[in-house]
């Protein structure tokens, strides 16, 4: 096997992300197992590491890191949140190790918090690394990312550290209106329809005002204006249009155009993502995929430069 | 049994309600029964109505008038809608009238519909009646209302007649947001802690966006700035306050707060609204009870006074 110098994992709610790093950084090997906290029977955390990254450990010792919901009270152990603005170091500086049953030392990563300004204190674990992993020496001043999901993230870094984030409940709002509400009933298929995502985007950036601009989803199908298999991508289009729309206002809508959002997620969300930007005319890019290796490769080299550790 | 001149029913999806009203316009008697158009026994509300309503139909015969989800396509008979500007004549215009196994013949009110400046249509079946049962003769010559529930309507009236209206899902969304979205686990008890529906519309006014503020309903609890015992009620402030919030803008603001809009609706609900308007500065007034049954007799009376009904 070749030699490995780093077990990254990023381990969530749903599922663990494992990767196998080599000394030249290279990702050598992954497995992505439904072994999200949720899903680990009792919350034996340490066995279904020895289970599933066990082999992997084999001398010389790699360092394993792990970033995600692992670190949250419900996961391996809790680690206080780093609190903004949070780099690298600042990550690393909040490190908590844990021992697995066979003896391996596994390092979490820190979520961050922020305060807020109006005493409303906001919350991630994992995207984080993922954004750290996406900076480059000769960034900008400034770079705003895009974390598409559940709990979608915008986060906005300056000189390589996260100084103020979001979150907007965008994929849970829609498995909920889909499932549990009159909308969901009025669905066929999946949410695969460009155009009626299009649709649902450009009416959202119109209007802006969501509990009303959802009743369109249920009254154009009830006149045939929209195909019923339409209304999944069109419910979509306005939940991820009203994202974006709260999320320029958020940022400063200049600053937001000006900036090219990073989008990081996997490859058909991110997809969407730009291509809801596009619709409200804002120039997106994607992200590299494996950001969370990246991250945590970052995040062990900054703990290795101070001394001590 | 005191003469019967009215028999006015207020049937919707989860319930129906009826009226007798005698020869003075007051309501004799009331029926409310669990007998929504969904939960008629295959759809047969012609013997439905013949078991609830039939005791009271003796000589001389009332008129018998429905309004509500009875006339929807899954109701008893489809009564295509009526188009803004609607007014009690209008409406009275539209009717269509459906005759029970008993013999008994109900006239149906139609539904308002409006096409939308932005071509999203929208449409209401129960609360034109209760609107036009809070006009009264001396009205300014615009007015505005607030109709709460699961799918809230805000109605603007010129001159008698409805001629714009708005659709804002809220009471669904709370639902579905409590029973199957993450913030829900974080609730205990009921939406009954009035400092924290409070601190919910504020935070909604402060805010605007939902998809992000939503998420203050699982921080706050989180780092314990707010008692679990109070988040569903939180909750319920977020989202009527949005709902004040986007209504405000799409009536036009000073025109909300000027105009006083008159709450029509359940009166536990109609008070939490009446707050959640004026912590955002617009004194609301609370509308009479049975708004439908006074409903019912403007628009039979509107009929009765053109020549051949």
């Amino acid at each position: 096997m070749t030699q490995t110098a780093l077990i990254a994992l990023d381990w969530g709610t749903t599922s663990l992300r494992a990767y196998r790093v080599g000394t030249d950084g290279s990702v050598i090997d992954r497995i992505e197992a439904p072994s999200g906290i949720l899903q680990v029977p009792d919350g034996d955390f340490g066995a279904t590491f020895d289970r599933i990254v066990g082999p992997w450990l084999v001398a010389p010792m790699p360092a394993v890191i792990a970033c995600g919901m692992i670190g949250s009270r419900q996961g391996w152990r809790e680690v206080p949140y780093a609190t903004c603005p949070a780099g690298a170091g600042d990550l690393a500086d909040k490190f908590i190790a844990v021992t697995s049953p066979a003896g391996h030392r596994v390092r979490l990563v820190p979520g961050v918090m922020q305060s807020g300004a109006d005493g409303i204190p906001d919350v991630m674990r994992g995207e984080e690394t993922q954004v750290i992993g996406c900076l480059q020496p000769d960034d900008p001043p400034r770079r705003i990312f895009v974390l598409p999901g559940t709990h979608s993230k915008w986060v906005i870094v300056e000189a390589g550290r996260i100084v103020r984030f979001a979150t907007f409940m965008t994929g849970e709002v829609f498995a909920a209106l889909r499932g549990h509400t009159i909308l969901g009933r009025m669905m066929e298929g999946e949410a695969d329809d460009a155009g009626a995502f299009r649709r649902g985007v450009e009416q959202a950036g119109r209007d802006g005002g969501l509990l009303r601009s959802l009743f369109s989803a249920r009254t154009l199908p009830l006149f045939d204006r929209l195909p019923k298999a339409g209304v999944a991508s069109y419910l979509s289009g306005l939940l991820i249009g009203t994202e974006v729309a709260e999320a320029a206002a958020w940022v400063g809508s200049p600053h937001v155009a000006a900036q090219r959002p990073t989008i990081v997620g996997a490859p058909s969300l991110a997809a969407r993502y730009r291509e809801a930007l596009e619709v409200l005319r804002i120039e997106g890019r994607v992200g590299p995929v494996d950001a969370a290796v990246a991250g945590i490769r970052a995040i062990l080299a900054a703990a290795s430069t101070e001394v001590g550790r």
